[in-house]
């Protein structure tokens, strides 16, 4: 295929990938397809139109098969990824480890969820200007290959924070392309947005303002934008059409609440491991209600009040003792960051507490799980009675929205209102302030009380929101937004 | 005196009152004044007219004497307190630690300066609920001081946020009353106000809006507070008078950027005790460039990266090793909340690192004071060229308005974006991000590169900013706006 020819009517750029590869015994590389909401949006979209996906290498063996592939191009190695064409850049692992989890992850994630222990953090200094640089970097390795590979006039959909420069650099080489950015996070409100550094601010906020349109998981988020442009750029917001007018462009924002993907989970669900996994569970939470959580171990999903609100049901309605499994998995994540395992550390030592408080010889109130196992997850999203989402903060939580889908006989929802899932979801689930112990505890009373034509009610309302913008319609809407 | 000629026409609340006691050697009780804006500002008004200060005893002595005198009014009880009337109220012990220390200290202030650890602060669980039961009851013991110590339709000044519940419990007892309400704090923007539990969000906004006239130090504190009471109460605000609309009355809010006491401060400072700590002072730092800071070591004053910017200074700009002293005073605060114990670490912590990297058998770089001495912070003031103030969020910081009206050659001063005392001095100091240490070491580099008549002319705009609005002056705007 000449170059050009090979260039894409359609653009989609995002850290992680569609694949990540390992090396066998035999030296060799095998892949794997990722999860989650992107992945399973964009793949079969990738698969059918021309598609171009550029992502980073984010191991030794995605760089090794990054580096094996013509200008990174998979597709062109002999990797059979379905008809998707895939370009994954081997960015240098300094500048990598700097941009997404110095910049990215320690900084931009914590600024939007609000995570920060702000007497002593963040604290930007020569340091962080120098991670920046690294930022930037990246960002540009993005910008580079997107425009090189684009067809005149492309759509091109550049995936959330770790991209935010991504837009603006494009445009000033392609101004043919039409380009949306969408963010996977929260925004932070202007308060404390406000931390960072003025100049870093403004470039974070005129670098998603490259794109045509800026896409967010909830109106709350896409409003906090907004304000931000208001407040740093002083850049003009209509607030009825919520458009910014900034350098002579008027740029859109607008919301897609991505939704479960129904038919992939229950397809999934209905495989063999789910099953038995699904017998094991059964047996260990014997004819007990099942109050479950699945989260990563990450600062913002609030495990450990969500485990306190747990104890102080036990607590002060000690009617449930016995009668009650709270399934808490709760797998690893970002081990290199220091608060992150300070916070696993917690989570495993209120779960000794609760255990030491109230197990009795046939009865473990809380069985708390710390690895990986997604045919597990799955299974016990189809037994919970209750399924708690707690987070102090979350851009949407698709968890809040897959346990219904696949829930057999109607579970309940425990829901933080600081969840974008709120947005559709808080009318049929169970509402709570995330910091409120005292409110989680009640709620949980309320959802394991729920008479369960009630419950069953909720259930089917709690499913038809959370269906109601698929991964794919979620991405094609994206692109559709670009007029 | 009998009852009725004893109530007064204007009332004041706050839970430090005008003295505090100590009980001497041979047992007796003995008295000094406190210092501070509001005591400044009050004790001048309080002589003068027909006042009772309603306060809260706050060590044993205070209890002794509390107890001691009839009702708790230490004017009845041989105290010769200037003509005052104060009345110290003799708060349950446990009672007075859960109000001041657990819900005012370690939630309130925390939530207005928005210093919590989210991940894993604030947690509120059914202890708290029982700290809050004691917050009410210290409030309601104020409030009952207040209404039965009040002649008909007297004005009645209500301060921060200990008290705010009391307004209301007033006002539905005593509709008569004028009643005004000041917070000393910023106040938290909705996303961080939310955290509290939705009814005590509700109930500290609803307690507040009892008073007919709610003050701030800031516009942008009002604001904050305006915009809490349209998303937690619903409530109609007219943002063009900034008013409130709720329960049928209409609440006005208003802003007094408390300044200086210039000729109290001044004559302070003529005292031989200051001449005494200047010479000392002029000693220690030879010819060398005067950097001073003064702060509580206070998790919102940012003296770690205060430290860490005057460390950057050096490091980027070698120019000013050995010709520069910084003197950091940081007297000790709130030693019963595990936070600042920690901090007050970390305060060290630095200071050592910054002595060990770059001291010299002539230079200490960095002096670091913990204990309070206040004709040393005042000649410091007199003496210093450049003045740091950098919180993270601060009401207002009386600190960077006392510094300039001290000076004796005129000082510079760096100021953080987010201390009240920015919107009248904005102009005329250095601004800069708190959490931004590069832009503050370039804010030291440019305070003491600054030409002396650029520097002197720019102290005078500070000092006019500073005096605009003395204590007494900003205590009688409040009960002007009474009506």
């Amino acid at each position: 295929m000449g170059e050009q020819v090979d260039k894409a009517q359609i653009l989609v750029a995002s850290n992680r990938g569609p694949v990540s590869f390992s090396v066998d015994d035999d030296g060799s590389l095998s892949f794997r397809r990722g999860g989650g909401g992107l992945v399973s949006g964009l793949s079969s979209v990738a698969a059918e139109i021309d598609t171009l996906w550029v992502c980073a290498a984010l191991s030794d063996a995605d760089r090794k098969a990054a580096s094996s592939a013509p200008d990174g191009r998979l597709d062109r190695a002999g990797f059979d990824l379905g008809g998707a064409r895939v370009r994954m850049l081997d960015i240098p692992e300094q500048t990598f480890a700097n941009a997404y989890t110095s910049v990215a992850n320690s900084t931009l994630w914590f600024v939007h969820h609000m995570l920060y222990d702000t007497p002593n953090k963040p604290l930007f200094d020569a340091a962080f200007r120098a991670e920046w640089e690294d930022y930037r970097a990246y960002n540009a390795s993005f910008a580079e290959a997107l425009v090189t590979g684009a067809a005149e006039g492309a759509k091109a959909a550049v995936q959330d924070y770790h991209l935010a420069l991504v837009p603006r650099m494009m445009r000033g080489r392609r101004p043919d392309l039409r380009i949306a950015h969408f963010s996977h996070t929260p925004w932070a409100p202007p308060e404390y947005f406000g931390m960072l550094p003025a100049d870093i601010g403004r470039e974070l906020l005129e670098g998603m303002l490259g794109a045509d349109h800026v896409g967010f998981l909830s109106r709350r988020w896409a409003d906090a934008f907004l304000k931000c442009c208001e407040t740093f750029l002083r850049a003009d917001v209509n607030w009825d059409h919520r458009t910014v007018d900034h350098g002579g462009r008027i740029v859109r924002t607008g919301v897609h609440g991505l939704g479960a993907d129904a038919e992939g989970l229950r397809e999934r669900a209905e495989q063999e491991d789910v099953a038995e996994r699904r017998a094991t569970l059964r047996e260990l939470v014997g004819g007990r209600r099942l109050v479950l959580r699945v989260d990563r171990t990450e600062l913002s999903k609030n495990i450990v009040r969500g485990l306190a609100a747990y104890r102080e049901l036990l607590r002060t309605r000690p009617e449930w003792r016995g009668r009650v499994t709270h399934l808490a998995f709760a797998y690893p994540s970002r081990g290199d960051v220091p608060e992150y395992r300070a916070y696993t550390e917690s989570v495993r030592r209120i779960a000794e507490e609760i255990n030491e408080e109230f197990a009795t010889p046939e009865w473990t109130p809380l069985i708390l799980e710390v690895n990986d196992d997604y045919p597990r997850s799955l299974a016990s999203y189809q037994l919970a009675d209750v399924l708690v989402v707690n987070p102090i903060r979350d851009g949407m939580n698709l968890v809040a929205k897959e346990g219904p889908v696949l829930s057999h006989d109607g579970c309940a929802v425990v829901l933080s209102t600081e969840a974008g899932a709120a947005d559709d979801m808080g009318g049929a689930a169970v509402m709570v302030n995330p910091y409120d112990v005292s409110e989680t505890a009640e709620a949980l009373h309320t959802a394991l009380s729920m008479p369960d034509d009630e419950r069953r009610a909720r259930c089917e309302r709690l499913v038809e929101a959370s269906v109601a913008l698929p991964p794919q319609r979620w991405f094609t809407d994206q692109l559709r937004a670009l007029g």
